[in-house]
């Protein structure tokens, strides 16, 4: 499989099925249009998965992990050590992730694309590394072509074995330190916002490292001649491991009718990628919600899409979209469970 | 007990708790801050129940239902038999609470507080009717000084009985035709809006049908002559029996430290009259969503309080409230189950 052929098997959502699940809504005991969101998220899943009444029972959290060279510039508020620290408390079950994917019956898949370390062995993570960690996009590309290529295609092989596992619905997430500099100048290159619009205090940095962070964001743009339209470059160029993983993750997932469900900040820079490389993507993602970092809205304003959530979260991890994907499994039940009018007998508008 | 015991009960949060809970989120691995409503829900919901990890087990939806002398004026898109016949729907499960409480885990509890029919006996129905529909409030009071009461301390004592048997945690939730009426009326009455800005919709009428609506609540304004501050007479002149069980149920629950969410615009009304009751409920009010329904902005408004999801869900039944409830779990959960810095060996800021 090539990148190629991946996008060519992204099609247009299933209009058939989408009517089907739009007059079963009509029916329901409820004013026409009263679950709003709900509504319209079970009808866009019909036209996603191809079903008019759309069953989710695998749920999965894809968590991608890599390290980043531009950390060097100091443009983060935890050192890099951090990243591996974070997966093996992902592997105990420890973190923020953990226990709201807990919470909502979904699986965590911990992938390490590109920790700059070797990770001890363990049963439950997968080790896709392809580099240890990118090089400092401040001063020249984060990977080669190659790499990124290898990184999208890790991702999208990934969607289709999980799927073949019995997932329905995947969510994204995210571990690296540094990784919203990398997501602010993708989202710069693509929105052609500029970066002290985008750029946002990630996990915390003050006034001075944040300077530090536009500035790394300004020289990465101008040393790399970015083509925005060109998505493996813009990864190759601008990139991380772990945000070209979940890329990949997000257009193998579309290619086998699968929703996304897009966590915040650095999720969606790898959703800008793939709509870059697809943009018939767009209409299989899932925006989970309005993260803190500063930017994110103008990248979703630019996907053309408005998030389920705004619970002023800033955590990455796929911590919104966890809780994101129990909205949408929750649409899906009202689809497939509610009662019509007539079974129930209950009188229409008089 | 009576109503100025139970305000009397009422307690300001747990100041102890609140500070407790906020110091252990500030050791969990994760930025501080940075789980943003979930991490303030955690330390609220401390301070209700007065312990520093609380842990929310029993969860329900407590679906009050009531009718309206004011339908004759031709305020509703549907006729009044479907409050008994949505009754029916909900006690066989296929309504839309049924399916999102199941979805989150959280019990339904349905209470027939003033139907305008006799219902069939039914062992998952609760019969705490206090007439047989409330009187048309645009020609005078829709219930008297005593009916209110006896309302509210049903509601209240409900609480105490479902938290004995186990509740940790109330969602609320409303059926009954026209009853964005009267809960419009309150909503004038307490916030000193006009009765067109406040009046939405419903389940749907159309422009005649909301002139008409407007009217019939400029004229219960005029005719009764309503002191906002009372909160038992406010009930009795504009109320709903529906609207007085939840009203009572929240003072019930708070009166026992425990957590109400508080549904859309119904729910909100009864919010209103108990916060008139008992103004320090406010702090165990839980708002679950901004309801499309006009006017509902302005009451969360005057409650001073921001809602945690908005959806543009207006069909009530506590549909929105358990989708909230378990955004409220979720929060308890993190703040139980996460790792800390040290436990993880996780390194802090640089």
């Amino acid at each position: 499989m090539n990148l190629v052929e991946l996008s060519s098997r992204i099609q247009p959502l299933d209009q058939h099925a989408m009517q089907e699940a739009r007059a079963r809504q009509a029916i329901l005991t409820k004013p026409q249009g009263s679950l709003g969101r709900l509504e319209e998220l079970s009808v866009q899943i019909a036209g996603i998965t191809g079903q008019s009444i759309p069953i989710l029972k695998g749920k999965e959290v894809v968590v991608m992990a890599g390290d980043h060279g531009v950390t060097c510039e100091g443009v983060s508020a935890y050192p890099q050590e951090v990243t591996p620290q974070m997966v093996a408390n992902f592997l105990t079950g420890g973190a923020a992730i953990n226990v709201l994917a807990r919470h909502v019956g979904a699986k965590v898949l911990i992938v390490d694309m590109g920790v700059a370390c070797d990770m001890p062995a363990h049963p439950d993570l997968l080790v896709r590394k392809v580099a240890y960690g990118t090089a400092n996009i401040a001063a020249g590309p984060a990977m080669t072509r190659a790499q990124a290529e290898q990184a999208l295609l890790a991702g999208a092989r990934l969607a289709g074995e999980e799927i073949a596992r019995g997932i329905d619905i995947f969510a994204t997430g995210d571990m690296g330190i540094g990784n919203t500099t990398p997501s602010a100048a993708i989202a710069a290159a693509v929105t052609g916002h500029l970066p002290a619009e985008l750029a946002g205090r990630g996990t915390g940095v003050d006034d001075a490292g944040w300077n530090r962070k536009v500035n790394a964001i300004e020289r990465a743009l101008a040393v790399n001649k970015v083509d925005p339209s060109d998505g493996i470059g813009l990864l190759a160029s601008l990139g991380g491991y772990e945000i070209g993983g979940l890329a990949g993750l997000i257009l193998g997932a579309a290619a086998n009718r699968r929703p996304v469900v897009v966590d915040g900040f650095i999720s969606t820079a790898a959703a800008l990628i793939a709509s870059q490389i697809a943009p018939q993507v767009k209409a299989y993602l899932i925006l989970a919600h309005t993260s803190q970092e500063k930017g994110h809205r103008l990248m979703m304003e630019w996907l053309g899409q408005a998030p389920l959530l705004d619970l002023r979260m800033r955590l990455g991890e796929g911590t919104g979209a966890v809780l994101a994907i129990s909205l949408v499994e929750a649409a899906c039940k009202i689809l497939g469970e509610m009662a019509t009018f007539a079974s129930a007998g209950v009188s229409g508008k008089a």
